[in-house]
């Protein structure tokens, strides 16, 4: 049981998701509190039938806060998470901007949960495409090994906020109109269009967005051999991203074994039926917690190559419901039970 | 110059197209003969300011025909390509029926220029997601070598006709209402989501439409070695496909290299600039001829690989453009002159 779980960004397009997933989950606190950004403080939110109001994110806001599971931008986690870290808490933090400090586990509860064991104040929830990507590589890297993965996304607009998601809608009946109007959130009108852009350019042509499906996927299944090469393109779909995945494993899997692979792992609903036209879509998956995987097909040529599709919501396991699926998992984990419990907990 | 052309399915999505294509790029003729089914015979179209008649398409509409550019489903073509070529003309078909025959040429004239000479009547033109692919990897290949591609598709809902791209339209509508109508065109609404299947269940878990890459690639590229692995999915989009396509060389190539091999090649325009935002989308791409190529990026690990994202309109470059560049090939083909000038053709 935590004594006092703060949610940051808790009035954004995740932090709202943040605190259903609590409900769901079942994530046992005493006391909660909701921070966010001068703009939403002092707004009331309804948490299990109980108005909260948010309060201002400053860093006295963390005095006595033992866990907190936030969700903002890079540059407000950059500047927020150590308050809470000084102030003795420990932080399950959305951001991208501490993932790849060697100090700080990334973790995804169904792949690496004994990663949290090494955290020293700040464990690192990955970014949504990354994350429904490494739940249905590991059960394959468990069986046969994982030598390289080639990926193509179809990324939702939700990614990008609830902005995002009006923009979509607002562009969408604009161009039914006729019209193409000015965007703001993207650099092109998505509005029933593609656009093969995600984050910004980084080195050797990828983009940010491409980097980080490398990186953490690394970091994630704890192997820097694996070689990753991402395409992400933004969709017009509202809800759920979608990744058309190829794979090759060290050692060769047949395709019932594969499936049975799927089947049985921890986070996973297989949806591969082609003949009763039985696959994954954005539509169905979003709202849902797990990743669903479909069109399960071996290589033609080569004897280790599998290729899938794999949808998944990623406000949910690509966010909200993978941090707080940490924040149980830290809520099992003895020293965190001390710590809570103010037997053993440095800095207060 | 053309005694007679005829155009079938001239009032299909594609069949207009062709139209206008024959004008654009000054297909010349004598006399021009519209065909279409019951449905539209009678209907009139304008074409170079003159009105033309639409006329049944049945066996005798074909007498004294030369050349014949069809736009049908694979089931009429299956019915009507032979009444032509029974009369003597030669038919350049659009539809997947004739593809694979050994005795069709499948052309790209970018690609294959030369295989239209071993025609016995019938030219075939590829499937929209093939065409822009070769046009693509052809000059890798010529270049390099060819030996693997790994390709995921966006394709746009004109792919599967007219009544397909107002499903999106009033789907969409229906969505941005909160409401999701029954789909006809498509097994699931296509509005604001994706549909990971195109075409029927095919071997291995694979489409027609991801088989049809495979085979079609195979013959026009004339190597069938290269290990192809495709993915289509149906994206809400209303014209112009897209493709994430990887592919291995046998010789490694500089990414300046491949530029260069791109800004070169017939049929291609480049568009690859990600600093500064550019990089072809359906948007930009739909209503040109060319097959737009951009995100061009090489394998961070595989010193033969290449990545880049490929667009083009489905309906042109896929389709109509395709199948007006193939005639005006034979057109300047002396075999055609000759027989079109009643010197030597067959069957008269």
């Amino acid at each position: 049981m935590i004594h006092t779980l703060a949610v940051v960004g808790a009035t954004g397009a995740v932090g709202k998701i943040v605190l259903e997933e609590i409900q769901q989950q079942g994530l046992a606190f005493q006391k909660l509190k909701l921070l966010a950004s001068e703009r939403s403080a002092g707004k009331s939110l309804k948490m299990a039938g109980r108005d909260v109001q948010v309060e201002l994110l400053q860093p006295d806001a963390f005095n006595d806060v033992d866990l907190v599971i936030a969700s903002t931008p890079d540059e407000v986690a950059a500047q927020c998470v150590p308050w809470a870290v000084e102030r003795g808490a420990i932080v399950v933090d959305e951001s991208a901007y501490f993932r790849m400090m060697p100090s700080v586990p990334l973790v995804v509860p169904e792949v690496n949960p004994q990663a949290i064991a090494d955290h020293q104040g700040i464990i690192a929830s990955p970014n949504c495409s990354t994350t429904q990507m490494v739940v249905a590589l590991k059960p394959l890297m468990d069986a046969a090994g994982l030598r390289r993965v080639v990926v193509s996304t179809y990324q939702a607009v939700s990614g990008a906020g609830l902005a995002a998601q009006q923009e979509l809608l607002s562009n969408t009946r604009a161009a039914l109109e006729g019209s193409s109007p000015q965007p703001s959130m993207f650099p092109y009108d998505i509005a029933l269009n593609l656009i093969p852009q995600i984050g910004s350019p980084k080195q050797d042509g990828f983009t940010s967005e491409e980097m980080k499906m490398v990186y953490e996927t690394h970091k994630i299944l704890g192997d820097d051999k694996i070689q990753v090469n991402a395409t992400c393109v933004r969709v017009p779909v509202l809800v759920g991203h979608s990744e058309s995945i190829y794979c090759e494993t060290d050692r060769p899997l047949g395709l019932d074994e594969i499936r049975e692979l799927f089947r049985a792992a921890p986070g996973i609903t297989l949806v591969d039926d082609l003949q009763n036209k039985q696959y994954p879509m954005p539509r169905d998956s979003a709202h849902k917690p797990d990743v669903f995987i479909g069109r399960i097909r071996k290589d033609r040529d080569i004897p280790t190559g599998i290729s899938f599709w794999c949808v998944s919501d990623n406000l949910r396991k690509g966010a909200a419901t993978n941090a707080v699926q940490i924040a149980k998992l830290l809520c099992n984990d003895s020293n965190f039970q001390a710590a809570s419990a103010g037997q053993g907990r440095a800095g207060r």
